[in-house]
């Protein structure tokens, strides 16, 4: 047997108890894990400082070291998560939707755990805690692929939550680090039929693509993010700006911020030199149609190329469009089914786009930055599906559950 | 392009208008294609007599014929199915969970179509009208790949379902026959990524096997059930009896078909020599455990191999069991994720076993042919999924949908 297939065994054995614990003995772990996060934070560090001097030498960019980093407030700041996930309601055994029907029997739903999920992901070491904790949570066996250049410090992280499972009672085979080692092992840990549930990848589009294509078992994708605002006819013009300029700068590095700005041709001239002064004060570099160009001093011609891209960074594709039509016929072509905004004021127009726009989350007069687990209500995340099965936009605890259906009877059979 | 690509194009094509519909368009064309499936049963009979003379010519078994049949009654069934399913709900567009968050956003799910649909499946050519109208209704386009043998009626029946789209203004093009050549040809179509957003596989364990193992995209397996009843210590003596002769023998040949009892072994002696009595005189063969075959005068000794085994026919495997933990273990090794029973009073061992299994429909003290959308309330089924994410049991429209956020705001960012 291959290294990962046993690493994968085993998760599948302590998947099934992980399936019937009480939230109490689970709760109890999470912080268990917490416990033990500040209580190793100088290993953690350690470990943490042998990954950066290596991705130093191996000449990795100041914003992938940054990513890479797990100092004190780093630990804090994760064990304070997990204490939170721990006062999340478990969603393990909840039932929902119990009717009754004309034979007596009173038929429902019942949310079981998912069994064992890979996560596959880069850098960023805290999601190993984050994704590990979650799936815990949930009832499920959780196998860890994290980035090569964060290795030492998963190793070390997934030491201790195995430690701390240990401690409380339960299994720590529930939690498996999978060495990075060669996209040959992703391929194997996402072949593993029967014995992985779900995988979950996370991180840039080559990784996603990578398990996407070679994948045997669901994944749930969590592609790029190419989220447009469209400001309709009429729309106010305060709200306008601070749409843009919320969705553009807050943060521009993350996969909800704006992208791409669409403006219906009546309000341009009103609404875009305004708009786009501002940009430009803010140090936004904007790429536009020709009547945008027209429009804005400073601005620049945007190529083909530039409308569907996520640039990541403060730079903003901007098109004139004729109408509501028009405009959701871009987000057909160019959007990535992640954040889509219209900004408006007509009742029909708002709910066209909200019928007509296929994302994981549509928006009506507020920011793309609200596509987020933890801005949604949802407590925690791991991270925001862009497949449309079972969990379309922001994954928490419930995403990471299934639901069987039950039947409690009197003694019925069919006729 | 391939023929079945150019197919699949066109269905992608068709169901971004399809996903848009009202209601009552849709509704209205599953009516004309009601009203064109009896205006052609004719036709189809005779499309059907050469699917039929074909098949008695390649030797298939009387019961396989049986299936393949779509006379005068069969079509008459079948537009009565059709319009069962216009009276139905219409998922699309509904919303649910909407929540006023702090920051005044109105926050919840509204559902969507899944896009493009593919049916794979085995004789049976009602399917493929029943398939393609819940899809339809569910805002779908489908690509429809039934089996070889029933060919020319399922050319018949797409033909006609294609001109009721068109006679009411629907794009012809969301439903598609895909001619059914060989493995390769189901190979591509599962391969589609970007065209087919959910495979559905329904037919022998060896096609659901084939399109599990060669899918780039979503499936929902409907494997084969192995369906448990458990009789616990104490259970009532008549109710175990009639829910065992029920599971067994009211459809033997179905999923949903009691295939192995489980007698918890204080209740054996009293229970098994009578429901064994009865099982024999109604024509079952029984393969129990030496126990079994102790208390059950004409009972057969099981081998290893008839544990786990989907019989489809008068055949029950019994195994006397030293409790529910042992039971519960038997069906962790040998069920099939589809339907298990307990026949139980206590209640704590009733709710142990709506926690401890993993099945698609657990029940107590209710028939395993119970696991079916109609007796469920989902008033049609497309099939019972045995894939635990997004549908695990009967699927009905709302399964052939997915949900997105919906975000309404007035205003609001992020700070």
């Amino acid at each position: 047997m291959t290294p990962v297939k046993e690493l994968a065994e085993r998760a599948k054995a302590a998947s099934r108890s992980m399936s019937r614990l009480d939230r109490r003995k689970k709760d109890d772990a999470l912080r268990a894990i917490a416990a033990r996060l500040r209580s190793n934070t100088a290993s953690i560090g350690d470990a943490n400082r042998r990954d950066l001097e290596r991705a130093k030498g191996a000449g990795l960019s100041g914003a992938m070291l940054d990513r890479l980093g797990m100092g004190p407030a780093a630990v804090e700041k994760t064990a304070a998560a997990v204490e939170h996930v721990a006062l999340l309601p478990d969603p393990v055994g909840s039932r929902s939707g119990m009717q009754r029907l004309e034979n007596g029997l009173l038929v429902g739903r019942q949310r079981l755990p998912l069994g064992v999920i890979a996560m596959v992901y880069e850098a960023r070491p805290n999601v190993t805690i984050d994704a590990a904790v979650l799936c815990l949570k949930a009832g499920n066996a959780v196998l860890l692929r994290g980035g090569k250049e964060a290795s030492e410090t998963n190793a070390a992280l997934g030491a201790l939550v195995r430690e701390a499972l240990a401690d409380s009672g339960l299994p720590a085979d529930a939690v498996q680090i999978v060495p990075a080692t060669d996209r040959d092992g992703i391929r194997e840990l996402v072949q593993l039929t029967g014995l992985v549930d779900l995988v979950i990848p996370r991180g840039g589009e080559g990784l996603v693509r990578f398990v996407a294509e070679h994948a045997r078992v669901p994944v749930l994708n969590h592609f790029k993010g190419v989220c447009h605002l469209f400001l309709d006819e009429g729309c106010d013009a305060d709200m306008a700006l601070a749409l843009t300029v919320n969705g553009k700068v807050q943060r521009p590095g993350v996969c909800n911020a704006l992208e791409c700005l669409l403006v219906h041709e009546a309000s341009a001239p009103s609404l875009l030199p305004r708009i786009g002064a501002e940009l430009i004060r803010l140090g936004v570099e904007i790429r536009g149609c020709s009547r945008t160009v027209e429009l804005v001093p400073g601005a620049k011609r945007a190529t083909e190329d530039d409308f569907g891209r996520e640039f990541l960074d403060l730079v903003l594709a901007v098109r004139i469009v004729q109408d509501l039509d028009a405009a959701i016929a871009h987000v057909d072509r160019y959007g990535s089914n992640h954040t889509e905004v219209i900004c408006t004021d007509h009742h029909r127009n708002a709910e066209r786009w909200l019928r007509d726009i296929d994302a994981s989350c549509v928006l009506v007069n507020a920011s793309t930055r609200f596509n987020d687990g933890g801005e949604l209500g949802l407590g925690a995340e791991i991270g925001i599906s862009t497949t449309k099965l079972h969990a379309y936009g922001p994954m928490g605890l419930e995403g990471l559950t299934a639901e069987k259906w039950v039947v409690l009877g009197d003694g019925q059979i069919r006729g």
